[in-house]
């Protein structure tokens, strides 16, 4: 058998490299690259992929020829780290870890120490001149490898330390000393044989073939197999072991461990940054017991301590010329790990380092202008979600917290302010100067005005979907929602977490990225938005083939979206207009109206106040395209549903109390989403569209009058058959054409609809016949496709998301499958009818970058999203664009 | 010009025959066909809808060469009726009418009597001897002609009318003498010539083309397009025009005219059957004023009249010889019209004959016997819908009836009775004696054994397809649903029609074939399902490729459908058994119980019960397949809403009101449709579906172990996505196998799944990889692909259909374009991963004869009904077999 299944690398020689991920697995490649330009890295070697697949298709039997190929690779380590395995003197031993391709929870992680039994523990008391060191690793390799390998529940193990502790009368693990740990060895392998039957192996080569084993059979756990089907990753791929000499950082004073960002992570800036211990672990620079030291005199600022720069400037020379080459290899700011062991220094780990928002984009446009990337790669760079950490509010990360609850993020940004229960109330105090946090079990449309007060929202009920959830990203504001912790009762104007009571007045945070709440105030940072962060977007707007335009209802928020970069109004809710104090009246008189005459006395009324809001969302959005969508909801969302209110609104309109409940009892609805409501109310109170229509044509025509450029698209929501459009749409053009022929300018304006049921993407052959445009409303796309309402899928979706039934909650990323599937069909069929066919999507899925892939991928023309994730959208869009490549 | 535009027929001559339809138009085609098989038919001519097309594409100009075609074939009516057009000795009457491929509204009906001017008239009163009638017949026929052919409102000629009579002092325009007539006449030209600003046309070739024009436009009227875009017929196809020569039977006594079938069209049996009046037109024999006379003396029974075989036996026999010829040419039972004029027989129309649906399968079942027809031929004669009014008692048609108001016929059937407002109180008083009618403002599932109990049921809200219309047709109940005009009032028990009151105990008569609703008692008929309904179902049965299974709850309606001939159980709902008195306590404990343990307990207590109801379920199904649905509603549909009741369960089941009400609260939901129902109630809680799929099985294996033949297949609801429907069937096969094993028996079971969301049906390739079988759940997959409550859609679907929006109400026949396009896509996925994948419907289209014909052409396997469709199922299965062909 010729086949090669070992792969060694390790000083001056490797036999793999970056572009053989697919037969070394992810981590192996790397580490094979690192060797090959030249990084000290510990030698190893690692067994492929390949192997991994023929041991499962051979009965879980290794191939002939891989025990011989194993030791070779491992008497090359040897050679290479001048030491022994299985040597009481010189011992070396080994980390054994899988690899697959992709990074894979479920697989086995680490077993490190391997090649340690009572013989070779000698040599590593000797090495390091510390037993307890020795005994400690020992007794670390005995419990990793019997849980790891042999399968014993990390928790029995465990218990005999505690024991140990406890026998001593002492806390902390570090207070045991060697011999403890020496007894505790040998505990330990009693309790593995009384556990398995089978003595602790002892034999360095039984451990290694254990742990080869153990990586082996990972692959086929229940858990990696479920990662494996929702991430589709086929079986056949198989994982790598990659085996790795052990060095110490804490083999005395001429050992060190440290770890390092190649630039600052935090700002970005092009400064080596980065920390390390003399004679210690990697663990104990993060662990926060010794404090570490900086590693340069940049970084050392008012810090006592010495610098590596100072202590050991020679390996710090050559740190700094091993950080440079991989940053320039990798193209990329690295995170590093390190260790010196008897002044040798080596690379244990290099990879992408973490980095914030705006580290990113300073990093990528340095990285551009040093030439090490191009503007494609540095668009790539930047995560498009993350961008809202820029825009919005957050909280000091240095402040004391105190966490109450834990809600969905439902819009970003932070707030704290004095709890209200009531809009109205947030309205006042808001206007008195205060600051407040309004608190519903949920919201209503006529929450609004508080709503926009407040500096934020909390509710108990509700998903990412929700009311309050979409108005706050709307509005750009803090909102955290279905808090079901949180329990509100309106009557005593309190609400309670357990047995904690807040009552109105009290001070609360909230952060809206993360869905916490927090009692007391917590300071927050305003957000601004330099000129690396517009250098950055201009850049992604090269790219982009999509559109973006947003949501707004608002002159201000168009004029918000405008700013960050908005091309156009996607989707103008025009039933936020109605809930205004003297609107609502005119409003709920024309509900309540029994005739066409009632109702058409109270458009009349209405006319002039809409008509003024689109003159103002016109000249915001002037040059640009403006999509109006005509009354959406159920006429009953505008009256009043609690007796106090609806025996309040009798008295006003002065009408029997009686005949108004009978009249709230008949437009009730079983299941309002699915009822009477959309272009449903249009054809059957055709007097309401026709006021909207003329209230958008007139205002267009007037502000055209005065040199603005408009460009009016008028929306029909909720459309499920042609014929429904083709009514509404005769009925408006005559209107329009009507008006802008007596205004005596010339205006174009478009009338299409939304694709919102699951039946318009199926016909959209035909609807395409009458529409001019198709806008993709995903969020009831997305409750009729799946047949789950936003409202309520709240109390269970989190079942499905832990049972991993579902991967996505489809409400926050298109649902690519189903939903998506209708996109498609919509689309294409859209197109067949008409070919330059407009279509955008102004769900709330508009702004989140994996549907905005999607989109891109479905060559839609535009995306429409709420104002603050504008500029996600501009980004991610131009990642989508940049993956056709 | 070569182009032959006009078609002649009469005497012994046609041009044209019955397979020229598409060019002479379905009447124009029927006349010739007539002439061809040498019945007497008045003569006359067709112009081809080729001329119609042409005109349109020619700018409305008449082709070269129609008009001296047109002369010719005039000229030949002429030689053949010896009479003259424009004579006023004998002068030649036309009538002229449009005539499509297919019968048409919006398209011109007929203008008489063209050829009548002050000169011809004269002809026309010596021909008849009566002024009276000449000018009768000549202001008619400018009352026609103007409003028809020169397009003025009706009511402004008709006025004319009104003024003789009041001028004269007269109420009935028989009143008006020939004098009167004649002054009529010259006012209503001078009204023409007012409205019109042209003479009317006197030249009979001026009307003539007029006329023809008339119907030519007639084709581009909006109704007309409207008709054919709904219908999908081509605006190409053009109509014909056909002028006929008029006869008249009305002048003189030997002149007469009558109608006949061929067959008894109310028994269907072989007799020939009719009526005819002496000197009068065709509509006085219908309109009532003289008595007709029997047409022969087998139909004279005690009818002291002569009858027209005594009266005119030579015509008489002619009209015998003619009746045969056209029964045997078109192999059907005939209704015809005849006119004697100067005992001259002429045949003005023959068609198929209407009949009641006895009639029609035994006139089927004769004609095969006599070898007129085939069986394939004698299955597609009978309309499937019509079986219902076999199935049911209906009302005496003989009887007295006071209609109150009309609903939906929601499930047909006759039934009177007492009204009763509770569910409650209709058992109890059933259980005494009482026949009682239920009246609710709707049903809730509270309500079935109430349903069951009455003899009918009266809802005020709800469409179609609500609670009570769907589990009455389940029942074979009669219902009337949604009869807005009823207000009732619980309080008081009385219901409000307008201002009449009707108490509790007064009498009410429900047709639920029509939706109507009487006071009082009305005598129904009960039917008998005699053998020659077994002989042609069983012929039905030989031809269709679907198999026809039954949604059953109980063992009681599966025996009734057994017996109506289903094959299966498509659908059993688990969720009816819920609502007895003991199993509903159990329930309501379920859902109260706070964890798992207290569910468990109250599970146990429906085991057993559950377990009981499957079992008759299979004793009565032996052999054939049972398809059990698991649980489907929101559990909130088992707890009370209204705060009487909930004070109730609070003090049965022992818990603190406060607490009930905050469950019932948390259970909420905004639309619950969407909501937390179906899989998802499987998924939160699994030891409900465990408790159902335990008593399924343990049900079969008991019922098999007596030696019975169980075929359980285990339909899990509402799935969106593989992965719940995975979780489910895995916990389900544990249950089952472990089951079954212990049993000792060999026992096969399915495990499958309802496609009944769009997402189900996108995905069905995936889906399959799961489901066993599929089974479409129409009503919601029509809910979520329409985005429409049935529940709520009842306010606005009837506008829709009203105003031509919607073709059909798509919860009584499946959408074709929408719904049926997932079905498709379904079926073609489900099928492309598991070739033989066992695919049903189950929703209420599965009764229905055009959805059945869709399921046939989509290649299902089954539909599933309720038992009093099945026989519908099975024929329109069968027709739709045939339509292949």
């Amino acid at each position: 058998m010729n086949d090669k299944f070992v792969y060694s690398f390790g000083g001056d020689y490797t036999e793999g490299d970056a572009s053989m991920k697919n037969l070394l697995g992810g981590k192996g490649a790397n580490l094979a690259e690192m060797i090959k330009i030249g990084v000290p890295v510990p030698p190893g070697f690692t067994i492929t992929t390949a192997t991994c697949v023929g041991f499962y298709e051979n009965q879980s039997k290794y191939p002939d020829g891989l025990e011989d190929q194993v030791r070779a690779a491992l008497s090359k380590t040897e050679t290479s780290m001048n030491k022994g395995f299985g040597s009481d003197s010189q011992p070396l031993l080994f980390s054994v870890r899988s690899g697959a391709r992709v990074s894979m929870p479920g697989m086995m992680d680490t077993v490190l120490n391997l090649g340690l039994n009572d013989e070779t523990v000698k040599g590593l008391i000797a090495g390091s001149g510390c037993a307890r060191f020795a005994y400690d690793s020992y007794r670390r390799f005995i419990q990793m490898y019997g849980n790891v390998v042999l399968g014993i529940e990390g928790g029995k193990l465990e218990v005999l330390l505690e024991k140990a502790k406890e026998k001593k009368g002492v806390e902390l693990d570090t207070e045991l000393e060697a011999d403890d740990l020496k007894q505790l060895v040998i505990d330990l392998k009693i309790r593995v044989k009384e556990l398995t039957g089978n003595d602790f192996p002892d034999d360095p080569y039984d451990q290694l073939w254990g742990a080869i084993s153990a990586v082996f059979d990972s692959w086929n756990t229940k858990r990696a197999e479920t990662y494996r089907r929702l991430n589709s990753i086929p079986d056949h791929w198989g994982t790598a072991v990659n085996v790795q000499a052990m060095v110490f950082g804490n083999m005395g004073d001429e050992c060190a461990t440290g770890v390092a960002f190649t630039r600052d992570p935090s700002t970005g800036d092009n400064l080596f940054y980065g920390e390390f211990l003399i004679n210690a672990q990697g663990e104990d620079v993060v662990a926060g017991i010794r404090t570490p030291q900086p590693i340069n005199e940049v970084g050392r600022q008012d810090s006592e301590l010495a610098s590596l720069e100072t202590v050991m400037p020679d390996l710090y020379k050559e740190l700094v010329e091993v950080y440079k080459k991989l940053e320039k290899h990798y193209c990329d700011m690295q995170d590093l790990e390190f260790t010196i062991e008897s002044h040798k220094l080596w690379l244990l780990q290099t990879r992408s380092g973490k980095r914030t928002v705006k580290a990113a984009i300073k990093i990528a446009l340095d990285m551009v202008a040093e030439g090490l990337i191009d503007k494609q790669e540095a668009i790539i760079r930047v995560e498009a979600d993350k961008l809202d950490n820029l825009l919005h509010p957050t909280l000091d990360p240095d402040a004391d917290k105190n966490l109450l609850a834990k809600g969905l993020p439902a819009s970003p940004g932070a707030a704290c302010g004095e709890i209200v229960f009531n809009a109205d109330e947030a309205e006042t105090l808001s206007a008195d100067g205060h600051k407040v946090i309004l608190v519903r079990a949920e919201t209503s449309p006529e929450d609004i005005n508080g709503m926009n007060a407040a500096q934020g929202i909390l509710t108990s009920r509700g998903g990412m979907t929700s009311h309050a959830a979409v108005v706050a990203r709307g509005m750009g504001k803090c909102c955290v929602a279905g808090c079901g912790a949180i329990v509100v009762d309106y009557n005593k104007n309190t609400f309670k977490v357990g047995e904690l009571l807040f009552n109105k007045g009290d001070i609360i945070t909230l952060d809206g990225s993360t869905g916490e709440v927090f009692s007391g105030k917590i300071a927050t940072i305003t957000p601004q938005l330099d000129s690396d962060f517009r250098t950055f977007m201009s850049w992604a707007d090269e790219f982009r083939k999509l559109k973006v335009r947003t949501n707004a209802d608002t002159p201000h928020d168009a004029e918000v979206a405008r700013d960050f970069g908005a091309e156009g109004i996607g989707l103008c809710r025009t039933e936020h207009m109605f809930f205004e104090e003297e609107r609502i009246k005119a409003v709920r008189e024309m509900i309540l109206a029994d005739n066409l005459a009632g109702r058409e006395v109270a458009l009349a009324k209405l006319l002039p106040e809409q008509k003024s809001d689109f003159i103002g969302i016109f000249k915001a959005m002037d040059g640009l395209p403006v999509t109006i969508r005509l009354l959406d909801p159920p006429l009953h969302e505008f009256l009043p549903q609690n007796d106090k209110d609806i025996e309040e609104l009798a008295e006003i309109i002065g009408v029997p109390l009686a005949a108004l409940k009978e009249r709230i009892d008949a437009l009730h609805e079983f299941n309002p989403m699915l009822g009477h409501r959309g272009c449903r109310l249009g054809i059957t109170y055709p007097e309401i569209y026709a006021m909207q229509v003329r209230a958008i044509i007139e205002a267009a025509c007037e502000v055209a009058k005065a040199g603005g450029t408009v460009i009016p698209e008028i929306m029909i929501p909720l459309v499920a058959d042609v014929n429904e459009l083709k009514f509404l749409k005769d009925r408006s053009k005559t209107i329009c054409d009507k008006i802008i022929s007596a205004s005596g300018i010339e205006l174009d304006y478009m009338i299409g609809t939304m694709i919102e049921l699951p039946r318009a993407a199926l016909t959209a052959d035909v609807i395409a016949q009458e529409a001019e445009f198709f806008s993709f409303g995903t969020n009831d796309l997305t409750q009729t496709t799946y047949g789950l309402s936003r409202d309520d899928a709240g109390k269970f979706l989190s079942e499905y998301t832990d049972k991993k039934i579902f991967a996505n909650d489809p409400f926050v990323s298109i649902d690519i499958d189903g939903v998506g599937a209708l996109i498609e069909i919509g689309v294409t069929r859209g197109r067949t009818t008409r070919p330059n066919l407009k279509v955008g999507i102004c769900g709330e899925h508009g702004g989140e970058p994996k549907s905005i892939a999607f989109c891109h991928r479905t060559a839609l023309d535009y995306v429409s999203c709420s104002p603050f994730r504008v500029p996600i959208a501009r980004l991610a869009a131009a990642q989508a664009a940049l993956a056709d490549n």
